[in-house]
């Protein structure tokens, strides 16, 4: 059994202080929340910022300094998201890039209805900036894949020289618009991989739990955080972030062992930052 | 072997005369070569219009003139398009099914990305809109399915009231941004259908004749036309729509039988119009 | 998340006390050791017996030994194998089950090339006899897959009444003969079974802990212990069965709830015993 | 599209001319089809014998007489099986090969329980002769595959060099006592083949055209003929087995080429022998 990377998505877009109170909002208590979540077993952290009211937003100012608070402390992996707002520009979804060039960065491979309710939008002439953005600034992306023509586009942006191999894949299952959370469509989306790709996957809310088993029994990385799911069990609120990744690091350990910040550089082939 | 039932999509949004001398452009030859299609065994139209310069069109008057034109002449089951123009508005999208209340109108359960060069949106909204002026003007929605989000929305559109079952699906497999056009793909989506749905399948392009070889084998409904693949083999143009639906009956009669036009609306469940 | 049953396999007909000293084969030793399991969360045990030399035997008087000693001290469900010895007999193969009349006997649903040495044999007469036995005596069959070919078989018993529904399943993965053990084969297995049935996997050897896992998040039971998988972990050997039970039962904890026997016996539809 | 072998298998063990009366059972008969069935396009003959009261045999005479009067007339391929009678012994079942140094050989590469009445034995000593005696005389193999332990068992004797590869397979579905005969299910199959072989596949009874479209759409070639089907549509017997073979030259010539047998030469690896 190959190490095993846990990525802790601790903020998300959407949750409130409404949803669990343990979610982080601000710069300050996110990287607290990073650290503890990186002293628990995470090795790989992917940020979300929100604004004053605590709408998802993609300020640079608030990245930066959440990053630095971070870096000042551990070694985590950092993975910032590229769709913190549904409503920023191309360059406002790009620009922390520039500024902070972490080892990765979410890349959502397509377009879909979102929740049934709005769009989430990836434009192709987005995805091709993007990726080009990416490259010039040595940000690997993380493929998130909400459907299977999310990783048909990311196969053809690896083909056009958008995205560079070996990719890694996030494979987002559950959230309305796209493809369900079940065993069946992990294994359907893992079989369509190129042959080099790492992955990871995370199940939305309910399925969080059996979609990480899955993906531990067939070699994944996993996900796991508030943004995804705010329940610990049926009913019962998560303390904290690093609760999760507590939870995590004992299923891993009883099948295998739990990458370091340094372990998932190597896995993922991307330089050390600290 | 029950009945099979063969859709032809003569014109589309794209492909030009340039393409195939033989698309059918104006209502005049639309509806003739629907005609031909009829007599060759075609049961079902699904249709596009065009504007005066050959690009993808709304216009209402235009379903009317071609509408009637067919009607006069033959009772093939009218499908038609709700997605004839990227630009129309969600009114011009609807207009023509409360004017001319085919049996089936396209529903494309969702959004994506197009070609890697645009997005094909049917934001939630619409989709709503859409279902709901479809249950009212007697119009059974033909669920286009490009990849599984949408075949997940539209079971959530069921349940909602907004799509009424038993549900009919048209798998499109091969649209660049949507789901490959591989068998795997075509059993995969299969297995995720309601359990009295109908479907039928067509591949893009190339994979024209695999997908339907593989839809007759699973007991599918296929499509085929000019719309979907201006070839009728590799470096041949297809002569015309229905030089294409007459292999379809060869290829349907060695193993079933072609459904009639009565026998698709016994299929369908939809009520005679003529 | 419902309960899941553990079910412990302790000695199995082959391995021997050279490949784990723990590995029990007398009476009093199964009884003990599953005695302990019982104690760690095991809910149902399936129990082969060996001869003085240690080798599999269909020995009725220790078998009925052997289920005296457990029954004095625990409520376990009994699961005897009936095939615990490839020489035997369809008479020795059936005789304890009318003397004990366990809860449930395995029913291996085919025959097989075995280890590529010998063969698996399992004649259709056999079953036919097997399976009337089995409803005289009031034993509902484990049916036993190991390749799909037996689960259309048992799907055949169940139509000619030779197995009453619901039937329940045991997926044995990864013996060479049969099909391999990874989550799309147990994907695809699963997707073959009858409405009601309930099921358990277990993967042979290596590939224990990613049939466990995989088990646990498609919703099934699961098997453990030395008969199938004389490892803790790579290179070092489980100290006892009931090592093995308490790893399972903390994995389960992490994502349900675990059965007792009285569960077990509630999801199985088995009568009380104790 | 590539060029499909079409292989006929006219006679079979088994069906009677009770059956149907157009099944060759003498050499004579069963020289004559075949040359018919190759005139109308088979490019491969997999033949049985049977002895004088029309039962499944292995003898060597027969198999000699045949093959002779082919050959004289034709340059089809030759697949002779190894299993032409239950009760043989593993000589009589190898003899015909070594005399007649055939292209092709049935390699049945497992054990199953047979239509649920008796046992179809290929034991593990047995295809270690079996094979071997194949390569000493220049015979390849034709991998028949009942159940997915067949593939994989096949895999195994490749690694063994038992078989050499690349392998060639022949996917027999609906075999009461292997794999139900589904598109899921030839799929799945597909999928679990080593990177270079080549494949074909039938499907018995009534799914026989189901198998042969699915297999068309996946690149596969296939195999017809009395001894899988002996009707032509529900209710109407095939009239012989070249009416069997000229329909599958129509549906294959909608779609692609049919191999003559110097293509199906090319194609499987195998030398000239005429």
């Amino acid at each position: 059994m190959a190490k095993t990377i846990i990525t802790v998505a601790p903020t998300g877009a959407w949750p409130s202080k409404k949803d669990n109170p343990a979610i982080p909002l601000t710069p300050r208590e996110i990287a607290d929340d990073v650290y503890e979540c990186w002293q628990a077993g995470a090795a790989v952290a992917h940020l979300h910022m929100r604004d004053a009211e605590g709408r998802g937003s993609m300020d640079k100012g608030r990245f930066i300094e959440t990053v630095g608070l971070i870096r000042e402390r551990c070694d985590i992996v950092l993975n910032l998201t590229t769709s913190g707002d549904l409503n920023a520009t191309d360059e406002t979804r790009m620009a922390h890039l520039v500024a902070i060039k972490p080892e990765l960065a979410s890349y959502d491979a397509g377009t879909m209805n979102w929740m049934h309710k709005t769009l989430f939008v990836n434009h192709p002439e987005f995805l091709e900036k993007l990726g080009r953005t990416m490259i010039e600034n040595g940000v690997k992306p993380e493929i998130e894949v909400f459907d299977s023509g999310m990783l048909y586009n990311a196969i053809y942006y690896i083909k056009q020289g958008v995205i560079k191999a070996p990719a890694h894949f996030q494979f987002v299952l559950g959230a309305p618009g796209g493809m369900a959370a079940t065993v069946d469509n992990l294994v359907f989306l893992k079989n369509l991989l190129p042959a080099e790709a790492t992955w990871s996957a995370l199940g939305i809310g309910a399925s969080h739990l059996p979609i990480l088993y899955a993906a531990l029994a067939m070699g994944g990385h996993v996900r796991v955080g508030l943004e995804d799911n705010v329940f610990y069990s049926k009913g019962r609120l998560a303390k904290s972030n690093a609760e999760l990744v507590s939870r995590t690091v004992r299923i891993i350990q009883e099948i295998g062992e739990v990458a370091t910040p340094a372990d998932a550089r190597a896995i993922l082939k991307v330089p050390a930052r600290v």
